[in-house]
């Protein structure tokens, strides 16, 4: 059995779980800036936070609080700042943000968890962000998925949401989730938030388990510009309301719950790369046959990062030339006349020279808005893949600064 | 005492060496495209070649011709084509350069070297090539070096070259060079080329330790992409025509020696991060205070590489934040309430947290065609430059192909 789809599915899909999202007046213009998620009941937690060594102050009590054996009974998320750089201060900020959601809601902090996202360097302005809570508070439904969605966002062009149901023991289970992020997006986490609940009844080191595993399917494998931030934060929690058995790992239905939290990650994951600043082309890079696993990825991620290559992508040009040379500044084991590059499945280099594939036909792949690149080193068995992006003036433009 | 800068000084400005530079067809519209440099005695030769694991065909030739035992009489040199992935053709090719290029000149195949740039994949036209040798041997003249800049340039805007001065034992010592280099450039060698002759009388051994000094001190310290191509080489060779004692490396005039190769390197490697494809600013990126010499490299890379970062730049925008999550991520022992940084000696960071210098006056800096970014880790008392430049939309324009 495959789990379906949920229509207009979101972070309030799973049974049990309600948002909200509002303006507390950190944005200009009056865009929505503050969300809340509240599992009606204890939940277990799994959090996968940045691996930047400069991690902002929400990442260190998050940290903190998802690590204690305490459930957790909501996240609450500003946009637009990032409290990142703040020093004592900002601890203290994120803090006070976890104890005014606690008592609102009439629970613990310790069972709170806080994200930020936004500038790095500035205070978060606490008066208007504690009246913001209060006012999420007075809004949180389970209807309101779409409006927490919409308040993380940041440079982002349009809101992430998906959700997924499937059943165990004749009870459905739902996993839904939400995601923010555009820009500094790169594999180990990036200025991305990510948000899943679900109704599952699965204990916290299973749970913990699915999340890594899934996390590094999903948003480990896609960059829009390599950039790691202070901020990137998964968050899973699952509040048991399905009513199921506890999904053990032995469970007949664990692989599916793992398989369908991977795909809501995935689906979130291409949504950050598909609204990617300034891009026009996804491109999938899948680097086969390489001597170990360590070479996959630093074959994929030279590819898939290359400055050169992206901008050739920009312009539709298949330019395998730039490719190959950064195969072989990658640090994995190349030999030239081994390799083989394919695009959506037509040969542009074989043996490390040229195919008789007419250009013009290579072009035209270029030219699609989505095209996947296949590179085998003919070295070894280890395979590795990311999702990535072309590389455009719209995203210099955007970069500028004010 | 000081060398002096030869003005107007290039790859003849050293005595017994003559150049040429012609067009032989392989760039459209008539531009110079073939250059011969040539010793009129046997010279010493340095050279230091690309590390990227796809080598071009003249690069595996020059490597085993270096590495002989023979002294060297000349290079051969074409642009527009890179004479990369090309197989056991590319090297036929490119020993056949080299043969034609000792007939006509009365010399040895192995007494050559060969270089190519241009666009990877495709073959030299070789019947256009050898009749642009023989072009180019009849133009031979002591006073071409100028010629010869124009002919090796790719995506070059402008010509690269220097020459200094100075006395060894009451005669002249000369070290003059040429360079190409605008795209794909980053430490490790890049799409770039460098010729140095000089009439100074040095053993091999100790000419080899000299460049291999200056060359870390000068062209493994820029970038601009972060690329790395298949065919940068670094080609330095010395005739002895200046007639001094030797000079091994217990002269004292040594050091001046090996100073004087290193402003000549610095300079030209200079001239190609100022002529930076779309480039607006450059950018020297110094790290102090690092653990460790090669966490002092990994901190300077991650943030002269950063595309966030060069982008900021680009807009005159300071976006210190960005220079901390790059610290952050760049996998550099980095402890964020210690990190300082500064811009042209002003302090942006301390602490970790904003200064209170005003932003405008940071805006101030940044908006400058050059500026320098200091960054004090106080982690330990290693330290690094890497000379950069800003991401600018006119890069992406250049670089989206044909």
């Amino acid at each position: 059995m495959e789990a379906k789809l949920v229509k207009d599915g979101g972070v309030t899909s799973a049974q049990g779980f309600q948002a909200a999202g509002i303006a507390c007046g950190l944005k200009e213009g009056g865009a929505k800036d503050l969300a809340l998620i509240v599992s009606d009941i204890p939940a277990e937690v799994a959090a996968t936070f940045t691996t930047n060594a400069v991690k902002a102050a929400p990442v260190k009590v998050s940290m903190r609080h998802a690590r204690n054996h305490t459930k957790i009974r909501g996240v609450v998320v500003n946009s637009g700042c990032a409290n990142a750089c703040t020093g004592v201060s900002g601890i203290t900020d994120a803090k006070a943000m976890i104890e005014h959601a606690a008592k609102v809601t009439t629970s613990k902090p310790r069972e709170w968890l806080v994200c930020s996202t936004g500038r790095i360097g500035t205070r978060l302005p606490m008066a208007k962000i504690l009246k913001g809570i209060d006012k999420a508070a007075d809004k949180l439904g389970s209807e309101s998925g779409v409006e927490a969605a919409k308040a993380i966002m940041t440079t982002d062009t349009r809101r992430k949401e998906c959700a997924m149901r499937f059943k165990v023991a004749g009870r459905k289970v739902t996993i839904g989730g939400m995601a923010k992020g555009a820009g500094m997006i790169h594999p180990n986490m990036a200025t991305m938030l990510c948000f899943i609940t679900t109704d599952a009844n699965i204990d916290r080191t299973t749970l913990r388990s699915c999340v890594a595993e899934a996390v590094e399917m999903s948003f480990n494998r896609i960059s829009v510009d390599g950039d790691t931030s202070t901020n990137d934060t998964v968050i899973v929690l699952a509040n048991g309301a399905a009513g199921t058995p506890l999904l053990k790992s032995f469970h007949p239905q664990y692989p599916l719950f793992t398989k369908t939290l991977t795909q809501v990650m995935r689906k979130l994951a291409r949504m950050i790369v598909e609204d990617g600043e300034g891009i026009t082309r996804v491109v999938e890079v899948v680097v086969k046959g390489a001597a170990n696993a360590n070479d996959a990825k630093l074959a994929t991620l030279a590819v898939s990062k290359s400055e050169l290559i992206k901008c050739a992508w920009a312009g539709g040009d298949p330019n395998w030339g730039r490719i190959m040379a950064a195969l072989g500044y990658s640090g994995a084991r190349v030999r030239e006349e081994m390799v083989e590059i394919f695009y959506d499945g037509v040969a542009a280099v074989v043996n490390g020279q040229p195919s008789k594939t007419p250009v013009a036909r290579l072009k035209k792949i270029c030219r699609q808005p989505k095209f996947t690149i296949t590179i085998n080193l003919h070295a070894g068995s280890a395979e590795h893949s990311v999702l990535t992006t072309d590389l455009t003036e719209e995203y210099v433009k955007i970069n500028l600064g004010e």
